[in-house]
């Protein structure tokens, strides 16, 4: 019977380390599988990425023991299920701000009866024994709330039938919410938009599903999960790259007292 | 006119901090072209992409004041030219362990009446304006010492016409010269090894052409830089990556007092 | 003047058999339209595939004496529109539910005044002399009947201007009218779905369309040509691959008296 | 702070020249943008390639002096924002027929509190030093006016928030307003064509906005600027290279006195 | 410690089972890698697909239980060495003739003081923990035997130190060996042929390395191991497919009494 | 029976028009195929693509009435027998200096006893019906003169069995043969560089070979015609596109008096 590592960890009381993939390459999905999380997302919003490298991306995770989740562009029944026909054991869906988009997206993941998942997981069931129908019961929809909308209607979404869990990203969170006062970013300290943020966790652990929070650093990430978070994710390869490699630079400046000559262009 | 960057620093007396690509994606050579590394190195030879990953590295690097240059996977001339044709500004040849072998390697750089090189720039052309037969005074020839038969012909090597700089991998050089004594690995402080790879700056420095060193630190290469280098590698897109993520899944998992649950495959 | 082979074979009264695509490579796509088959679809609906490998696929089946097809992911203009200017003659549309669905599918597939596809048949011009607003007369719409909904409306989805045919996939029809009494599958017994496959046929016969049917083997559908289905699909590339290996290595097995050892990693 | 050149190029008063691009090249792109046009347009909606091709092609672009535009293939929120974060400073969106779907399409562009943009700008931000929120001030929403409907709501079409300027492809808007009376096609001299075309710039100078026009020649172009559109596009890549090649051949053939042998297939 | 499978299998004195995998498709490798083969080589040498291709396979078949095997397309160590970086467990070389060559070849897959591979296995670290200069001792270097040459020198070639095993391609050695007597073609009857098939296998066995032979049917490769052969190829993805796909479109034909229109290209 | 058109052609005394094509896009060599060219030359040596795009090049031209010659990047067994396995009706080989070099490029293009190419025509064999040995007949191998040795050499060169013409590139042979005298370029006037071309096509002649030249322009290639070459190439696809594009961007630019504002970056 096919499972889902998430579930298992979560049914055992324990939060989960989630990493986020925005680069386009199935060796980076490669390497970072290798490091300890516990799932990997996979983001077809803001990655600089679609299906083609997803699916590779899929197939070389497959290997090692972390859970595949994809975020979607949009609320798409043609993307959210392609994912899932690859492999996908969640979707993370952007911008869910009433009960009736919710409904709808929990309606795409699921086959019928639950559902209106169209039948034919192509690569899952090569990649997953056992995948079928009992795929209803592993895979995970997680729905983002990161609007003013969303947020006044947050336990409505949260008790739509088929909602494993809310999302969090609170760049989104502070544009959508706060008119124009609170720039995009990690890691936030406003008190209103912390509020909220707890408020989102709160209203999933009262409705019995999960709440997962995109964060910036290991240590906000510890602290969401003493808010009650179950997901966190810290940080993505783009940004773990870049700033490891700047960090390098700028030490190897300072060692040699160098530094760099910015003027020219590439070709001169 | 065409110019080399590298060269006009060099031409000033610094040293040049190199940063190495070995992930199959543009985005990432974008990022780390980002990051204030003088040049970017695409590795052909141990990387994990080819001609094709390539070409779209080096498009990626064309807006940022960084050159690139472009490890070869052995000694064949087609793929020597082909780098040069798509905007390489420097080789870096592996395994060159006689005068006639950099004679060889120096030939394919240079169009004639100095080598070999054929004509047909098709995208420097386009990329660098005023790209021509000038290109024969702007890109770099680098020849790789990593043998024992390399060493002990560095002096034949670095004299020979065409060879702009001596460039060491201290891996291959460790396995190549100490018949199995030593593993392979970055940074090494064993003496002999140590003394080798400064010989192989004097020398280059006595024939006045350049010496590269790669490294797993910016420590150990602002030490090479107190040898006599000038051009030091500081890890590679691949090994940033895991570093980074690797520790900040430690700390994450300290923070929460969690530990992988490793035992299950990621399908089940 | 652009020409539909399908259309000319249907107009000679026979039957037409229908291989699937669902590997992203173009190599696969030309090996199985060199096979026999009247048309061949490229599913970028379930299939592991998607845009880019589709146009590469049709580029790859030109040469060759088959009508192409293409199954949407889902009833998006977008795709619909790309999936025709890449030169399908063809679109399998799931998931038709009622008339206006199917009204705006046919919308999608033909030029005003007749519908509101957009103007630009980039490659389809370059492959199909004489393409242009004649490929209205050219193309085909299919639209998919899976749902009890959809079911229930057959006779005004057939009845709607611009459809050209149903196409019933047989899986999701078992799901979407059982209420989860049947399993999804192909090659149906079951007495009240078979009737439901049987009565899609005998709508679209009245209405003066087509119908076709997706099928897991020649015996059943030769029966569905006996049940006037125009359209017969048999099986598909990554079916007929894995079971054709799966039973050359049984054979072998059998032959050397050898089993698997599954214990062990790819990498131990 | 990021800046658009298209809007310089505007707010001195000057027509802008933008290019098209429907291969899927990176290479191709790049040749294009070097060749002085103002802006180059990507076609996702009729060209041949899709977002993976885009994405390259945009870090292609990146160092030439060239406004990097999108046309996306339907008013779909993913793509307008997937189109973005990978760095597209302006997006032309096909089939604007109301003021409603304007104010949809105009929602994706901006960040709130003036649209709802999702946050994330991967690509973008490493592109474009500055990329923030204040890219909402930065990038340009051009609506396609190509239908009956849409001709009629013109005015308030270019009245609403949000929408930069007006785009007129002509096949389409002759299709979608002679009911059937013209055909598809560049450059129309038909007199109420012609008004319809001139009508829309006027709509747009009188709303303060900006008006495109698809042309297929200099001349024509020239003739749309004196006519106040504000931005021309003169045909496209494969239409240029198909041009140039079959002029090539054509004059080869008079002056060899051969004609090609178009009796065999490629193989024979 | 890094292991090989087939190694393993080796040592328990089973035969091997071998596929073959020519399309250039990581989701066709993934499907062939949960079939029951003990290994599966990708072929870079007449398969249809290149080392960029190859990689993404390679991740796609890491999943499963089986040893990832390279045929190069010639005996060239840039080529032979990415293979192993990418993570090959053996690389099958053709037109092997001379001991020298095999020599030359040996060398390529070791790292010194046993071979001259170079140091840098970045994908094979990441896919295969405790892979480093072990890899000695884990990778296997197969010889081809395919002309009269190599054939003469089969005894010189099987005592090279390094070489772990002889490969047999019939089609190869019946050309390279009847002076244009014998066709090219899978499980020969000529009995000059089978001999020297034979004394490969002979030759090998007496010498304490392996022997595999190209086959296309389980019978004849039940045949090989009865001779003494150590690992059996059966066919390949791209015939398996064609002649699965052809089976299916004449049994349809058959019971539909159809037959192809095969006058008419696909455009018309 | 495998044919090859351009050997028709040849044998019906008339000269041949090739395109060149240097952009790594299928789309660009469907729509170079389509212009009338008698053959096309995919080039791996200068063109800005390698093996993966070569292969669905060769697929898209298919379809139309072109004969597929490949430039390889050099004289390596590898590169020249996959071009052939992927269906090349001729090799281009660069830099054939002596007599030797010409015979182990031709062995590398024939099957046994004639040559050395190995067997396996992967996607020849679905391509080309009746692809086997006797493609020995159908191939053709063209050696480049393109240095003063190859020069010198040239009689010798052309008596080699198995070498079906001379390909002359005026760019190399200028740099090769000049000393540096002269720029490489197309449509050389100088006396002795002009003498030397007509003399290859000479010994050609006298040899019953073929001779080839590489222009860039129809004019020169009609000149080329009358000295004696059987096959003229006109340009490529790069140059042929960069330079429609500039003139259109020149003609719109006069038409409307503006000029391009070279300053800004795309960025800003």
């Amino acid at each position: 019977m096919i499972k889902n590592r998430l579930k298992d960890l979560w049914s055992k009381g324990q939060p989960a380390l989630n990493g986020w993939l925005a680069i386009d390459s199935p060796f980076v999905a490669e390497i970072m599988a290798g490091q300890g999380y516990d799932t990997l997302t996979i983001d077809l919003q803001h990655g600089a990425l679609d299906y083609s490298a997803m699916l590779a991306m899929l197939q070389a995770m497959r290997a090692l023991p972390v859970t595949p989740i994809v975020r979607v562009p949009w609320r798409e029944p043609g993307i959210v299920m392609k994912a899932l026909d690859a492999g996908a054991m969640g979707i993370i869906c952007p911008m869910i701000n009433t009960a009736d988009e919710a409904a709808e997206f929990a309606s795409f993941m699921r086959y019928p009866p639950l559902g209106t998942r169209s039948y034919g997981p192509t690569r899952a069931a090569f990649a997953h024994p056992g995948y079928g129908v009992e795929a209803n019961g592993a895979v995970l929809a997680l729905a983002m709330i990161e609007t003013r909308e969303g947020l006044e209607n947050v336990e409505a979404i949260a008790a739509t039938p088929g909602i494993d869990g809310l999302y969090v990203g609170p760049s989104d969170l502070a544009l959508g919410t706060s008119a124009g006062r609170l720039p995009p970013g990690f890691d936030p300290t406003d008190g209103e938009l912390v509020a909220s943020i707890k408020r989102i966790a709160a209203v999933a652990k009262a409705q019995g599903i999960r709440a997962g929070l995109h964060c910036g650093s290991p240590e906000y990430a510890a602290r969401a999960v003493s808010w009650g978070f179950d997901l966190t994710t810290v940080s993505g390869d783009s940004r773990l790259l870049a700033m490891a490699a700047a960090a390098s630079v700028t030490h190897w400046r300072e060692l040699t007292q160098t530094r760099k000559d910015a003027g020219a262009s590439s070709a001169d």
